[in-house]
């Protein structure tokens, strides 16, 4: 049980709605268009290191993920890409820009469950305008008593956070889906983390070494995670 | 003379620090390029277009503009573009992520001399990452109160703003070079707004109508607008 917690942050995507899935569609898509030049393995790895290579540049979201799609497609085919392939891959970038929000199993409800009794507070990383439509579209805004949308989830950018909504760090709850994101920085605060794992996940945000902490918890799903709370 | 105003926001970009101008350089280059298969005028007439057709998906910042720029450039050569000329522009929008910030003059002083006689904000617009890059890099950080980041400057977003950090519209002012972005939105909800042109302009940013307002002033010069303050 955890007690004395008043702030509940939530991560969106993967979290509270389908995200990661719509970027592995992309990258299938990347990968049939790309098959006259290269096997899957070989463009998906290669994607990954461009993306990589990329992160200080472009952070996080779509547009940094549609710009490192066209990167990798342009090197490993040394030049032989014809522009229409490209074109397809620019189309793919808009249309998972444009993919409908669609809620993980009791998101609505565990929020509405919650809402009187904790300041609930949304925690998500990517693009800024993206990140507002699914946030508006999702029907969930007004459950949230504060909203950061951050450039990355570092453990500074949770203590600005916390700085800045003046709570402790025993105060505060992060609920999420990605260790790397979401459960060890707020953990290395202080913080209470409970880690709800989403099958598909980006390997970026993968942490290999097992969590020992006494604030660290693991649900199943959202609905499991109000049992933790008094 | 600007009276009770205790909340001074600054834009950033072309307000404190240089940018429209990167983006033209930019779009320079993609004349360039183009230049075997269009004339100049057409080629930024067309990237004019997908930028706003681009908008509401991409919004604003260096991420979208070269997305619109690389979506150009396969359209207006009909497929007939070599794939060398796309790395080219996809490494022109990289080195205009890695730009110097280049402060206009007296961004530095003036804002020191206000700093203890206003709580001072900074309000801009774009990719999340890149503005806090430009910021961190600045050397103003420490300067400001509250720092805002937001996907558009629509009253909407600036009535947010005061409302999150419970300002009246009468005890804020609003300096920047955008009639369309700094200067009208702020007026409209009955805030000061100093305006103080930058002679480079993004044809999206312009306004035609003469602004008639009690709370809007016009200075030449960061130092001037010093002066409309008691």
């Amino acid at each position: 049980m955890i007690e004395q917690v008043e702030v509940v942050g939530f991560d969106a995507d993967d979290t509270l709605w389908v995200n990661e899935l719509y970027f592995r569609q992309t990258e299938q898509y990347f990968c049939e268009l790309l098959a006259p030049y290269t096997n899957s393995t070989t463009a998906l790895e290669e994607l990954y290191r461009t993306e990589m290579q990329n992160m200080p540049l472009y952070g996080y979201g779509v547009k940094a993920f549609i710009l490192s799609v066209l990167e990798t497609a342009l090197r490993i085919t040394s030049g032989q890409l014809p522009p229409a392939i490209l074109q397809k891959l620019v189309e793919a970038g808009k249309e998972q820009l444009s993919k409908p929000v669609e809620l993980l199993e009791g998101a609505e409800e565990v929020l509405n469950a919650l809402v009187g009794r904790y300041r609930l507070i949304l925690v998500t990383k990517g693009d800024l305008l993206d990140q507002e439509r699914k946030l508006r579209v999702s029907g969930l805004e007004h459950l949230f008593h504060h909203v950061e949308i951050m450039s990355d989830k570092k453990p500074a950018d949770y203590q600005k956070l916390l700085s800045h909504l003046d709570i402790l760090p025993g105060q505060f709850l992060m609920v999420g889906n990605s260790l790397r994101s979401d459960i060890l920085p707020p953990l290395q605060l202080g913080c209470y983390a409970v880690h709800i794992p989403y099958p598909i996940e980006w390997l970026h945000e993968k942490v290999d070494e097992p969590i020992v902490d006494t604030r660290f918890y693991t649900a199943t799903t959202l609905w499991d995670m109000i049992s933790l709370l008094p």
